[in-house]
C-alpha cells in the first residue's frame, strides 16, 4: 500500500517507528504479558513511562530548574480555563493577543473568573498577521498569546516583550523549534501535533506561580493539585502519555530540537518558495508572520480547483483542505512529516 | 508466555480480541494506510467510530429517548465538578451519600459553586456498608451517589428512592449489570473499568437538564457545549473512544448486559463462597452490600501473609493488593476477567 502524504492539521502524522512500538505495547508491554491498556497507572511500569515522558520534555526543550512538567487531560480548550484560573492575580485581569479562533476561546474563559483584556488583535484582516507595536497596560496580572495559529497560518517569530508573567498556548508549534522556556510562567499544549496522539495535554509550569492565584480554583483545574502528585492525582491518559514519550525518544535520538528546527525550516522554505514562484498560487498571510507548521494558500483562479484536487488525490496527498474560516488550502507540516511529502506536494503544484 | 490473571483495580483487564484489533488500528486503520492516531478527528473514519460508540452505549444499556451520550476527557474527578455545575438549581444544594473516597471528592467539588449536603454516610465504619433508611431533605437540587465503591468493596443493590433529579458516578460498575437509565438525570463514568482504557469519560445526560443550571458554567464544563457538538466540541480522546467502541462491540456480540450480569454474578458467587467457607479469610464489608466488582477481604491470621502472597505469585495472579485505606486484599473482577481467573484465585485460597 502506498503511504499517504498526511497533511492532517491534528491529530496528525507521527513517526512510523512510534506507531510500530505503540502497536506492540497494546498487545504486550515490556514483555509483561499484559497490554499497556490493562495495567494499573500506579504500576512501576507505567510510573516509569510517566517519569520518562516528563523528563524527556525537560531535556529536549532545555527546561531550566524551577519548572514542573505535567501530562493532563482536557486539551488546550480546558487549558484556556486552567491558565486563567491559575494566573489571575490582584487585578483579576489577563492580557491577550487576539490572533484567531483559539486565542478568542482563551479570552472567553478568562472572562469567567476575571477579565480577559484584548491588548491587540488582527481580526481586522481575518487574522492574517501577528499584531506588533502595541502597548501593554500595566494593570494586568499576566500576558497570554498563541504561538502558532493553525487555522490562519501565522506564527510568532519572537517571544513578545513584557515584564508581566508570560503564558503561552503552544499547542501547534511546541517541539518544532528552539524556545527560551525561562521567559515563561506557564506553557500549555494539546499533544496532538508534534508530541503525540489526542488525549494528553502538556503543561510546563513555573513552580513560583503555584498557589498564588487570587481566585478560588476547583481541585482538578488547580495546577498545584497535579504538581503535588507528580502528574498522577487521578488516572492519567496512559496511552497518549506513552505515545508522547515514544515520540520524544524519536526526537532526541535524531538530534533533538536543533535537528527538527532545521528540518522544519527546510520544509517551509521548499513550500513557500513554490507558492511565491508559481503564478497559480498565493499565500494568505503576511510574509513575515508565515507559520512553519501550517502553510495557508489559495488558487489564484478558482476554476483550477477541481484539477488541483484531482492531482492531489492521484499523488496520495491527504488533509490539505483549508479550514472553513479561511478557505483554500492548508498544508500542516508537523515534525513527523518528511521532506519527501513536501516535495510530492510541490511537484503537484508545478504540474498544475 | 503464561497469561497473567489480571485483578488490577483500573485501568484493568479488557478482552484480548479488543487488544488485538486496537493494536492493528495503531498501524493501519480501516485499511486506510494511516494509523488511527494520525487521522483527523473530523475524518469520516473517526466520526463513524464516535457515532458507533455513542450508539452502542444506548443500545447495550437500553437508554431511552431524550438522553445524549458523550465521550469526554478528565476522568470522574472532573466529572465531580461537571456534575455539580450542571445540576445546581435554585437552592444551590446537592445531596450526597458519602460512601467513600470518591463520594467525598464529589462532595468537595459541589462546595465550589454551591453546597454539597451529606445526606447519609458510612464513614463511622470505614465505609464498609451502604447507608440505608435516611431521610432526604426537600430543599436539594439533586441527589448524588456512587454506585460502586472500588476501594471499600461496597455496591448499591438498588437505585435510591427519591423524587429529586438523580445523579450517579457509575465509574466502576457501569455495563456490569442491568440498570434502569430512565431513573437518572445524569450518569458519568471513567472508562477504565468495564468500558475501555484510561483517557475517556462517559456521560449519559438527560437532555431536559441542559441549560437549566442556576450557576454560570465555564465552556468546557458545560454539558450543553458537548451535546450541541455531538461530543466533538474539541478534539476527543480518539484512541480511548475507539477502544471503548471495540469493548462495547464485544459485549453486544456475546449477549449484552444479560450475559455479562450472569457472568459477573457467577464470578462473585464463586469468590464470596470461598471467603465465607475458608477459615483463613474474612470479607471486610457488610454481606448485603458486597460489590460484584471489587471483593475486599483479609487474612484472619496476618502470619499467613507471606505464604499467601507467594502462592498468588506462583499462580500468576496480579493486582490483588488492597487499597492502603482498607489493607488486606482486593479482587477487582471487571467484565473482561474470565471465570477461570477467579477459579485460579479460589484454588490458591484453598491451598493456604
Amino acid at each position: 500500500m502506498t503511504k499517504v502524504h498526511n497533511y492532517s492539521a491534528g491529530p496528525c502524522i507521527l513517526p512510523q517507528e512510534v506507531f510500530e512500538e505503540a502497536s506492540k505495547a497494546v498487545l504486550n508491554f515490556n514483555n509483561s504479558g499484559l497490554s499497556l491498556l490493562e495495567m494499573s497507572h500506579r504500576s512501576k511500569d507505567f510510573v516509569d513511562v510517566m517519569e520518562e515522558a516528563r523528563s524527556l520534555v525537560k531535556e529536549v526543550l532545555n527546561v531550566p530548574e524551577g519548572y514542573t512538567v505535567l501530562f493532563l487531560q482536557g486539551g488546550a480548550s480546558l487549558g484556556f480555563l486552567m491558565a486563567a484560573y491559575n494566573m489571575m492575580g490582584k487585578n483579576k485581569k489577563g492580557g491577550y493577543l487576539n490572533t484567531g479562533t483559539w486565542a478568542k476561546n482563551a479570552i472567553k474563559e478568562a472572562n469567567f473568573m476575571g477579565e480577559g483584556v484584548v491588548v491587540a488583535s488582527s481580526e481586522d484582516k481575518n487574522f492574517n498577521y501577528i499584531p506588533k507595536g502595541y502597548a501593554i497596560p500595566s494593570d494586568l496580572d499576566y500576558f497570554h498569546y498563541t504561538s502558532n495559529n493553525t487555522i490562519f497560518g501565522t506564527q510568532f517569530k519572537a517571544i513578545p516583550e513584557t515584564d508581566l508573567p508570560l503564558v503561552c498556548d503552544m499547542s501547534s508549534d511546541i517541539f518544532s523549534k528552539k524556545v527560551d522556556i525561562s521567559k515563561f510562567d506557564l506553557i500549555y499544549a494539546g499533544a496532538q501535533k508534534n508530541l503525540g496522539p489526542a488525549g494528553a495535554t502538556l503543561y510546563i509550569v513555573k513552580d513560583e506561580i503555584l498557589g498564588k492565584s487570587s481566585v478560588k480554583i476547583p481541585t482538578m483545574l488547580n495546577l498545584k493539585t497535579h504538581v503535588d502528585k507528580d502528574s498522577m492525582f487521578n488516572t492519567p491518559p496512559v496511552f497518549s502519555t506513552y505515545v508522547s514519550m515514544l515520540t520524544l525518544r524519536w526526537l532526541k535520538k535524531n538530534g533533538g530540537i536543533e535537528w527538527i528546527e532545521k528540518r522544519n525550516e527546510a520544509k517551509a522554505h521548499l513550500l513557500y518558495s513554490e507558492i511565491d514562484a508559481n503564478p497559480n498560487f498565493e499565500g494568505t498571510t503576511a510574509v513575515e508572520d508565515r507559520s512553519n507548521m501550517n502553510v495557508t494558500f489559495v488558487l489564484k483562479d478558482e476554476a483550477n480547483t477541481e484539477k488541483f484536487n484531482n492531482l492531489l488525490k492521484e499523488a496520495n496527498i491527504s488533509g490539505l483542505k483549508g479550514h472553513r474560516s479561511v478557505g483554500g488550502y492548508r498544508a500542516s507540516m508537523y515534525n513527523a512529516l518528511p521532506l519527501e511529502s513536501v516535495q510530492a506536494l510541490v511537484d503537484v503544484m508545478k504540474k498544475l
